[in-house]
């Protein structure tokens, strides 16, 4: 019996790659829901194609389009619909690609229900940290991050007992301004910022990558998934992306999981684990054409957004909800341009010095958290903006 | 309670590095036994050191000196008195790093006794594979591979499937001649040979390091150690020595273990697997300071005897044992000035050649085949000698 799968964000990079390994595994694995954000026309194309018992629409704002439904499949709209998808109860699996906060909503319920979340959303970790811990425990369901980096750290991790770890190294490209001057930084436009080196992704978190806020995102959110301490946690740039995380164990040995750059073997690799699944999807490793594999400190000074999330993080409580809130709207204030790339940590920096971090004991906590946070941060925009 | 651990060959160079490892677990470990082959001298130091209860001089031939022997150790000599420590009552841990063929009979001992055997001794798997496994099974002990490479593997595989993997990839550093012509290599004087780029080791794996049959050794103990075909262990050139191999899992992931090259590590995980020991001995790892980490293929026009292992490997039998006493002669013949460099893979070529394998069904056809080789190949040293 195939193991049944939903899909959270089923339009976005994630949910395309995922669809990919999908296809791949159609004997092991069958979609019970998809669910997309705003692209009624693609959610009802892939109605067609999987029939899944559930599609849905999760901004009811939109309209679905003119398009037939096929008669086996329930399409609903808005965030109830999008929750049930999230707890469906033919899905084993639920793959949450959902972007931005409401991500956050989607990972408690399917971790609730006791279910096996894969999980792609940043915001869920980093903004909820605590309370999707203490979901994962009174669901007992199973966590798996969907990401390169940390399913990198969990493959070196299997098998090894935590006390035995001493230390994670995330690596990071460096993105497109790795050797870029302060000046040239201060002035990139949005473009430049989207011309990522190595990895194909979407817009926001391809900024995330220029500004090293998605690394600092990936911090925390390996402190919450594998409970180490920041101190123990370090960041190392690596601009060939081959080697997508390492452990270092008590005994000084360092255990790294590399390959090609794709998304595609994490999403595998959270469906099947802790077995894997025989797969000629990815391009096979060759080490001989990977080239020379370099790394680099990462430049604090040029990069200052990063710092600002490592903080976050170790302030705790609302504080890293803040940080990605405010990075949102810096970000969507210079893809708009209205903020120069310099701008991003000012605004991140603005709000995080405004807001006073409490402990995050509920959803409306991290939601009013979110929503000063994106206040001041819209004012520290037209502040720096230009 | 310590675990007793037995250290066949302790004054070697892998001896001296597991002195030193045990050095600093002496709340884990105690010695039980220590042996030498011929350097009674260090022997009884090492006697007064340590206090174990057995002290052996393997070569009886040899003088023990004339030193003072401590009352609570037995010093005794031969053959008898290694295969004794091999498979002391109080010993749950046999490190054998013991060179040439007496190490064969030490490891089958020490399985047959159902102990935990970590393995430097090379002679073990590449000539008497199939007779280790065999002991392994009847005795249900453990074989736990002393050696960067297969350490390295064995810890990739830790927590996995063994179904789960499609290929390994061992790394060979290339040795001193990496980058030399084949004109180069043909007229290499001994002094050139040993100058290794990353690893200080003895004499002979040194020279075995240049002419790349340590690595075809290695792929040997690998297809033993690790059970896949010779079409699934690769072996790839990496300079730097960094990464001390990888696995390639079925889904196309690889997971790959590194550090600065040190062999305590792989001495300290041997007696630790699959746990690991809190150790700061070794070097931490620091990707930066490592430079950059490049691979090439291996070049088997200028590296002949490469390949002659790997055939001899897939022949089996008898084949790798031959290959490895060739070696041994060849390799002595070109440290005494009597065989060019060239003169190596000539030599175990001609040994092969004349050599027609049976299966290895006991210690004697190992050591017939063993002896045999050796003759034929001191005859081809004349023939290609200087």
């Amino acid at each position: 019996m195939a193991v049944g799968v939903s899909l959270l964000g089923c339009t976005g990079s994630i949910g395309r790659s995922a669809l990919a390994v999908l296809d791949r595994h159609r004997d092991e694995f069958r979609i019970v829901a998809l669910t997309s954000n705003r692209n009624g026309e693609r959610l009802l194309e892939l109605a067609h194609r999987y029939s899944p018992a559930l599609a849905v629409l999760a901004d009811d704002t939109v309209d679905t389009g003119a398009g037939i439904v096929p008669t086996s499949v329930t399409l609903r709209a808005g965030r109830a619909a999008l929750l049930d998808a999230a707890v469906h109860p033919d899905a084993d699996i639920v793959i949450n690609a959902v972007v931005g906060a409401a991500g956050l909503e989607a990972t408690l319920a399917t971790l609730r229900a006791g279910k096996r979340l894969a999980l792609a959303n940043k915001e869920s970790l980093v903004a909820g940290g605590p309370l999707v811990l203490d979901a994962l425990r009174q669901g007992r369901g199973r966590l798996v991050p969907i990401d390169s980096e940390h399913s990198a750290i969990l493959q070196c991790l299997e098998g090894e007992q935590r006390e035995g770890v001493r230390r994670i190294i995330l690596t990071a490209s460096g993105g497109p301004f790795r050797e870029a001057s302060m000046d040239t930084i201060a002035a990139a436009t949005p473009a430049q910022a989207l011309r990522h080196p190595t990895w194909d992704m979407g817009a926001k978190i391809t900024v995330d990558s220029a500004s090293l806020v998605n690394k600092a995102l990936e911090v925390i959110e390996t402190r919450f998934l594998f409970g180490l301490p920041y101190d123990a946690i370090e960041t190392v740039v690596h601009p060939q992306s081959i080697i997508h995380s390492m452990v270092e164990f008590v005994d000084g040995s360092i255990v790294a999981q590399m390959g090609f750059p794709t998304m595609e073997l994490p999403i595998l690799y959270a469906l099947s684990w802790p077995d894997r699944l025989p797969d000629s999807g990815c391009r096979p490793f060759d080490p001989v054409a990977a080239g020379s594999l370099t790394f680099e400190p990462v430049d604090h000074a040029r990069f200052p957004a990063f710092r600002l999330g490592i903080d976050a993080g170790r302030t705790g409580g609302t504080a890293p909800a803040v940080f990605n809130a405010a990075n949102e709207v810096a970000v969507a204030g210079f893809l708009g341009g209205r903020l120069p790339f310099s701008g991003l940590a000012a605004v991140i920096e603005a709000a995080l010095t405004a807001h006073d971090a409490v402990p995050v004991d509920s959803l409306e906590t991290i939601l009013e958290a979110d929503r000063q946070a994106r206040e001041l941060a819209a004012q520290a925009v037209r502040e720096y903006g230009c």
